[in-house]
């Protein structure tokens, strides 16, 4: 079993690692390689050191990120936005609200035409959209790497690489943990994400959720046939006590047909001061955020929640993927 | 007396006063005693004098502002992004519009939620809110430091911070002199911080307005307990001649119940040519901005208007807080 | 005939020619003489280099472009911002939506007031606003340049710079070609700056469009005493065969009383492969974009479809406005 903890200890990952990611997009969790894991969380705990000590990296000094989010994902944005700056970048952005729409895309052009030409005002491109498939499209017209950051309905794998992140840093592995996956496990694009990375690893992966909101079939066959252990729950209670890590994501009401239904099972998805006691001694709580009330805030406190510090992760994962496909961390 | 005009013939202030703002939230008029107000400003001299000679400062080089306006504030905002960029620093931005809403705070986050992570991707937060306290609860959530950029009906320290600067350089001093606040002096967040500022100096305030938007008595005794000499009218004539800065706000229609009222009064405080002439010489005008027609265009040629001038002070004086609570201004 | 191509051979321009333009606005086609378009092209043919070599350019290092956009404009907006960031200056942004304001233009302020205090935090300031005239009054109100990123039906003069500089570089001369101006040249303020600075050309300039949508009168009279030969026709397939460079614009139903006629007009103006193939060899195909179907896709890979170069192409433009403007370009 390989050891993951060294890419906090090891300096920055071999020189030929880093450059086979030059101009590579990044769209889909399912791209990558275990190996191809290891150099980017490696690249990320590399810069996360620097960010610590406050020295400035000039790594991408000269070079503009496109930041194109056309759906509000407020956090998202400026954890890219951050990171681009912590490398001495610069960045446009065009950051839609919900309700309105400030780009040409209002006048009817296509994202193939809105992506060629702002390709050649950037380095690198980061896009958000509500439309699944548009990072992959956006990828077909640019020259520029492109980052997707989130496709509607489809992928996040930026988020799945910086929930990655956050497990080999509160725990040192991810070999031998058993992670449970809790809550809306139909439609959550993050889920869905990590749950193709854990599928490189020895762990176990346990899925609760209420049977209108289990995994898609296609999905659990899928990464069971990478090796991972699954088993499916509808009772958090049954399988607290042996969670290493425990992914809680927000359940919501437009989910369900019939009201009545979800008034009875959301409240077994929240979790509070009880949920820990009953939990593995030093049980991680993440999720993705925004949370609601899935997770009561005098949870807070506790030394296992690891929320906030895994939003924060965002940056420094962000900045070794910039860094990777423009060819600026080699 | 203490003779304030020297900031502006000084050098930066001492080490051990600056370095006492390290870490400190800016959020309240009432923080600061009058030698913390002379080492802000007196920083704030201190960088002017480099904008004026456009050389380079590096002093927030690798620094990242999180610029968080959750409602317009244009003005405002640009000052902050502008001062920070001065400095060599990022920024990266919430500006949300009046009527959309493009932050996670539409899917019913807190407050508190939002800043922890933010506070991961930046050094220090500027904060925008049309919610009174905003900005201490900010304060509470973030480790970096928190400057308040106005809180609804609450505080707009920086704007008073800026007003004080405006006086001392128009005027070479404060103590001794005749201020004067006209306009809508209950509702208005500036004149409430201004005066609190004031109150720390040896002058006169006169206070005009109409009689139902006086300002509010526990505010009046307050700053009278400071030693400042208050004096309360109606009528602007009875004052102008005798007064050394006139500092005007607007009368807002939506603060009237009786609209004949608003009509019977407005006209008394709009500032015109005649103003200026029955004034004291060299009178300073003041407008905390955006004007409506509350001083007549005619007025801007007049050299004592100070309004734009005023506007133009919030740069250096935001330097000056963006680098002394980051502690980097030492 | 002077040769024109040399602004891709030549070095930077001399001195005293780039010293002209320290502080002058950049508000309509209208005011450059041939000479200065040499200038402006120069230097940006100039700065092209070093993008295309990656070189850092620090030429507006510690200055401020305000980029404020009182209207959409993604690709005007984000292209200025991508050259202030090419020369390592710095931006600050105002981005309406079409349907949000955030400015403060909302509370009632005037462009004056606005532009007064703007003018205090940047030093050049680009504006895009849907009221004709804007950029002027901006213009009037500041002390440091301005540019006109578009002024509602009024000018364009960026755009234009932008077209002839890729008509340059696509052809390598612009004396003794014959250019298509094709679609709505009523309204378009595009191709009314572009035939303004064509005017100083020794070029035949071709108007197709429909008869509701011809080039005002008043246009055509001007341009023609600058002694450019000027042809006017409806239908294109009668002028294609010895077009050089052919100049699509949309045409929008909304011109158009009558839907009928708009039906009936439509399809004669849309670009596709049978119209390149009656084209001259090596036709040129541009558009100020975003074109929604009035170029086919299928005409993207003609080798002389020169549209999204020409999109490109206004980084280097708008770099060498913004240098020559802040006198950074010495």
């Amino acid at each position: 079993m390989q050891n993951n903890s060294n890419i906090f200890e090891n300096d920055k990952p071999a020189l030929e690692k880093l450059a086979n990611f030059r101009d590579k997009d990044i769209l889909s969790a399912s791209q990558f390689s275990r190996e191809e894991l290891d150099t980017i969380l490696g690249m990320a705990a590399f810069y996360e050191k620097y960010l610590n000590d406050r020295n400035p990296l000039p790594d991408m000094q000269g070079r503009i990120m496109a930041s194109l989010f056309f759906e509000p994902s407020t956090r998202t944005r400026l954890s890219f936005e951050s990171a681009m700056h912590r490398l001495s970048g610069s960045v446009i952005t065009v950051a839609e609200s919900a309700k309105s729409q400030t780009s040409s895309t209002v006048k009817g052009e296509t994202l193939y035409d809105a992506i060629r030409v702002v390709d050649g005002y950037a380095d690198v491109i980061v896009i958000r959209s509500p439309v699944i498939g548009a990072a992959n499209e956006a990828a077909g017209a640019a020259v520029n790497p492109v980052i997707n950051a989130g496709d509607g309905a489809g992928e996040h794998p930026t988020q799945a690489l910086l929930d990655l992140y956050t497990i080999l840093k509160e725990k040192g592995t991810i070999d031998g943990l058993t992670i449970t996956l809790l809550g809306d496990l139909k439609y959550g694009r993050t889920v869905h994400s990590l749950i193709k990375l854990l599928s490189l690893y020895d762990c176990n992966v346990v899925l609760v959720s209420p049977d209108e909101l289990k995994m898609p079939g296609e999905i659990v066959t899928d990464v069971t046939k990478g090796g991972v252990k699954i088993t499916e729950k509808e009772d958090l209670n049954e399988v607290v006590s042996g969670t290493d890590v425990l992914y809680v994501t927000r359940i919501q009401q437009e989910r369900f047909d019939d009201k009545a239904e979800y008034e009875r099972v959301k409240s077994k998805y929240i979790i509070n001061g009880d949920t820990i006691e009953s939990g593995k001694d030093g049980m991680s709580v993440m999720h993705p955020l925004p949370r609601v009330n899935e997770i009561e805030t005098d949870v807070d406190k506790y030394q296992g929640a690891a929320y906030f510090r895994q939003a924060i992760n965002g940056v420094p994962v962000r900045m070794a993927l910039l860094a990777l496909v423009t060819g600026r961390a080699l």
